[in-house]
């Protein structure tokens, strides 16, 4: 066990400013207080302090998502974590983590310095100051959406993107298409490197040909409608899933004004079911994330961690909901009709 | 909500059968009973039945796992998965699930007669029976290093293979080898082709070449070491990893028989980290299955799949535990040496 001592004479410095610096006095300069922080967690003092208090915490972190109202990313989310983290008497802070508290501090000493046994981290991206330290981090940390190698105190939490891309694929094929494109956002982030691989993966294993002329990643949705849409309807392509559903929905209207029917010429498949899909012209086929349940699976994966069952990966079962965006495929010698006669 | 009365028309017979049925009274007969159960499953009965008891039940389907005494694979899952059961009121069967019974009855019509709300799953095989059933069963199962695709009634539990082997692979790589065999048993099971895959990538992953030659499957460990041994070590192999320490602990023998010393020459790493691997000669390096934790994600899985959380995935982190029979790579211009010489 580490003591208040030895973590002064590892600092050099006397045992009431190690304590000073723990307690969070203001009469310790902030340089020096950090530096104490650092050193204690280093040599492992973080279990002595939480266990200290009486006080039970986590927290949200979040970033890139919306989470305020209740048809936004986020909300179910927060809704699904506090339906179990507040029964087992916990309180549970959100937290916007953005890059200028990320750069402030190492995440292990914010996390000690709050007082919070363990967090849920959504929408980070692999470039977020953070992404390092969830490497080695001593905090129990579930991480939505990203994956942290070999570190026992992080856990994975997300749906089956592999399952979902595979229900996408199967229940296409069944409708008779066999020419099927992807479009996908940048591939900087970790979900869109995993679902991107997940296509051809699906394609694959249902017999289907696809080569990376049938795929298209870009940042912007402008450039994916002007660049790769076009280029996936001239070669024949039946049906094009997109890696989230902003991006479906701005194929289906792009498909729209070229001309083509959705989903008489061309079937569409989103991805995530965001509240929004029931809404678009036609409703979007989508494969769907429950949001709630992987609240839930959040507060699941990061209770374990704590009673230090070291889950690694935890993921839900994903679904495919069919609404009006797909359809059979065109009969072959149909030809394209306009977006005013088809259907 | 389906009604016995329901089940009685579907069925043609009387309510009052069905409700022997259901319960198990004596005077109806065996093939009447099944049939009726099947439909009650198939209707969506089985719900409303377990609702009625107060019982709670779970089950323990054990099957090619040795697991009554501590020493053996299956004894600390059993421990694990209880831990975490029986605190929440549940009594927890072992039940052999052998092939006969397998093929006695479907699986939901088992585990409805026998009022169990459900089931974790160990040592299956592909070929087993109920792997079919699994596909499509309404009960609640968490399955051991098996996965099924698409069934929100069911989980895959088990270790993170591929965090294990990319592990073994990058500690070799830290330690200088550079030409890494692979041994498995029979690729007929679930977990060994994955480990076979995860080999695979842990090469590329770390920069290093592997092609179909460097590995070797058999499932009779004298074939893999007549055949595969010699040759990997004829190839200039420095490392072997092997996909269970059984066939690890082979392959040390046959290597220190065929005049290689382990680790001087030859360094070889287990998979699972048995009882036995501290006590093999030398002890065996062996990427580690916590078996007390892996019963209780297994009971952890099963309660979310209960509590209608969709579960898919729960893997647990795995980890490397270095012991003697591992070592730095032989120098390039030190030739092979003896057993006895090497060291």
């Amino acid at each position: 066990m580490v003591t208040l001592q030895d973590i002064a004479e590892k600092m050099g410095v006397s045992k009431g400013t190690v304590s000073k610096a723990l307690n969070g006095a203001s009469d310790i300069s902030e340089t020096l207080r950090k530096n104490i922080l650092e050193t204690a967690i280093a040599m492992g003092y973080s279990k002595i302090r939480r266990e200290k208090t009486g006080e039970k915490k986590l927290c949200i972190l979040i970033e890139n998502i919306e989470y305020e109202m209740p048809h936004q990313f986020g909300y179910d989310f927060i809704i699904g974590f506090r339906q179990m983290a507040e029964p087992a008497g916990y309180t549970v802070d959100v937290v916007a983590a953005d890059e200028k508290l990320q750069k402030s501090l190492p995440y292990d000493v914010f996390m000690l310095q709050n007082n919070y046994a363990g967090a849920y981290v959504l929408g980070f991206t692999l470039n977020d100051p953070w992404m390092k330290d969830f490497k080695v981090c001593r905090t129990p940390t579930a991480l939505y959406d990203n994956y942290i190698k070999s570190n026992p105190n992080v856990a994975s939490v997300g749906i089956d993107n592999a399952e979902g891309m595979d229900m996408a694929v199967t229940y296409l094929k069944k409708q008779g298409h066999k020419k099927i494109g992807y479009l996908s956002g940048a591939l900087g982030s970790f979900i869109m490197q995993v679902r991107h691989k997940a296509f051809f993966n699906a394609m694959r294993q249902n017999g289907l040909h696809a080569d990376a002329s049938m795929s298209g990643a870009s940042f912007y949705i402008t450039e994916s409608m002007q660049k790769h849409v076009p280029r996936l309807l001239n070669m024949g392509i039946t049906a094009i899933i997109c890696s989230h559903d902003m991006l479906a929905n701005a194929a289906m209207i792009q498909c729209q004004q070229l001309g083509y029917d959705v989903p008489g010429d061309v079937s569409i498949i989103g991805f995530d079911d965001l509240p929004i899909c029931a809404y678009t012209y036609p409703p979007l086929t989508s494969v769907r994330q429950n949001r709630l349940m992987l609240g839930k699976c959040g507060y699941s994966a990061l209770s374990s961690l704590i009673d230090q069952v070291p889950i690694g990966t935890l993921h839900l079962h994903a679904s495919l909901i069919v609404r009006e965006s797909t359809a059979q495929a065109p009969k072959k010698d149909a030809g394209i009709s306009t977006g005013s006669s088809a259907k």
